[in-house]
């Protein structure tokens, strides 16, 4: 599928940021009863760039749990964000969602949805 | 699933509390229809770092209800929030939901969901 | 289940009001057509720390209709808000929902909704 | 079912109005196609009290219509309001909704609607 | 169904308007193909007290379309407001909601809906 | 059905404007794969009057697709608009709303919607 | 369906940009696992007029998963996202949605949604 647009020579606009930042991170973390998730949510909100956690559980079962963890944040680091969870015997399922830039942008709703 | 994003050597950012702070718990718990809803509602207002609280119920049979304890503050305490609960007759079924850090952040919503 | 987070000698954030205050209340109520839901709202608007009342009706029977009770306000007096109810001729079959605190929180949705 | 919480010698808090106001009255109404609710919602305008009149049709038969009145005001008066819409040809089905107090306060949502 | 308020020899409150107006009309109308809704739109927005309007298609046949005529202003006037729409081949088949004085007024949801 | 409201003999109020504005316009267009809705887009933004332009694929086949475009603008001009369309290979299947006037009108919902 | 309107002789209104700008996108793009959707999203957000980046999974296979991709910003260059999407492996399944414009406009909802 062909696309018509091209940008050669066009002046950079000054909006975007030099180092990209990961302004809002969904990962989806299998994890056991204990610790519980409110010490990882303590855990996590001390990281740097960090402003504020959500953890929900969407699933018990009887040795583990499933767990949707929202961080949002000026700069966060994945890196480090992922050896929390491990340390604390959380094992990350998947990447859900991702929002980076310097604005935080939500997914537009489509028909495809 | 290996990860390509290292963090090392990048200077903290200022945004971090120094001490992690719970701003919204949400618990389901389990209690005896006395004392009711509203006397436990008012034992939680008054921990520290309480702002408020909202207890929802759900279920209601012959000798106990399930209700949803939402509690929202600056630095709510989580043993003093079980003992109290405790102390009237409640069990914490499990905890559902917590937000930690400098601010409330709610939970993205994902395909998965 | 064991929870890891003790709180002992912290010192007490002042954000929690001394007397825990009833801010919002949500009452299941049993009444005769009788006098109607108009009345009962007046009666219970000029209560002390009212703001507002609203009643809804969701069933009608032959002799007797089922109404929805939400009141709001500074500091609602649950003891005199049941003796109108049953002044009027109602029964308070349950209370649904309370809110408590220096202010009003939403109920947060979890997946167990 | 016993409630634990008393009011006896309670300061009474300003908030409360001295004169219960009818904030917002929700109508279920009977009516012939003529007049039609466009006459009815200006004769209800201009009734004392009154800041706006919502009329919505939500079923039309051979010879009349139900339709849903919702009123929103100051003040608003129970009995002038029944007065035009029955010197106009309708007749009140039932009262679904009334909000009164110093301000509109909206119904909580419960698990039990 | 009796009801018990009265309002006599209570003073006048300022608030409603001398003389009545429509401030939103929503109406069924059906009309042919030509001239399409684009057309009507914009007679209909030059009217006196008119605001905007919004004409949305619900159904088209082979001859006639289905449309849903919002209008919205200071002082709608409904004579010619039906004048234009009969001039340019439409019917109103309905008027399915209107509101009526200082304020628009939105429709409260009830059980009944 | 008979409506009894005229409005000989009222002056004129200022607000509608001399000469009606188009605000918004919603089209319902089958397009061949190229050129692409990014560059019928970019043709689209850059006409007299208009804001900004919404198109959304919601259905595609092996050699043509579907798709919604929103405009909103101060006064778009529909002849361009389809002009544009056309000469991109689009043809406009319907209008499937129009909003014309001083402010864009949101349609109000109805129980026959 | 012929349309009634044209535009000749009309002043040019200065609302509309001399050059279009693409301010929103939407992409369905299959990708493999590696690299993960937060590397893909850093490198989009520092492309020039990104104001942010949202990619969200909604399917993963054994190989290779699904993301819709929704960039914002002041003037988005469609030739380079594409590369850097097609250079870290992914590929663009549909454009499913544009905005362009001074101002990012919704899709207005219709019946036919």
């Amino acid at each position: 599928m062909a696309f018509d647009t091209t940008s050669a020579g066009k002046p950079e606009p000054p909006s975007s940021p030099a180092r990209p930042t990961l302004r809002r991170l969904v990962l989806d973390v299998l994890k056991p009863h204990e610790p519980n998730i409110l010490a990882i949510a303590k855990a996590l909100a001390v990281l740097p760039g960090v402003d504020g956690v959500d953890i929900t559980v969407y699933e018990i079962d009887a040795k583990v749990e499933n767990v949707k963890i929202t961080l949002e944040g000026t700069d966060l680091e994945f890196a480090r964000i992922r050896n929390v969870i491990h340390d604390m015997g959380g094992a990350i399922h998947s990447i859900d969602k991702v929002s980076t830039g310097r604005v935080i942008v939500e997914e537009a709703p489509t028909p495809q949805d």
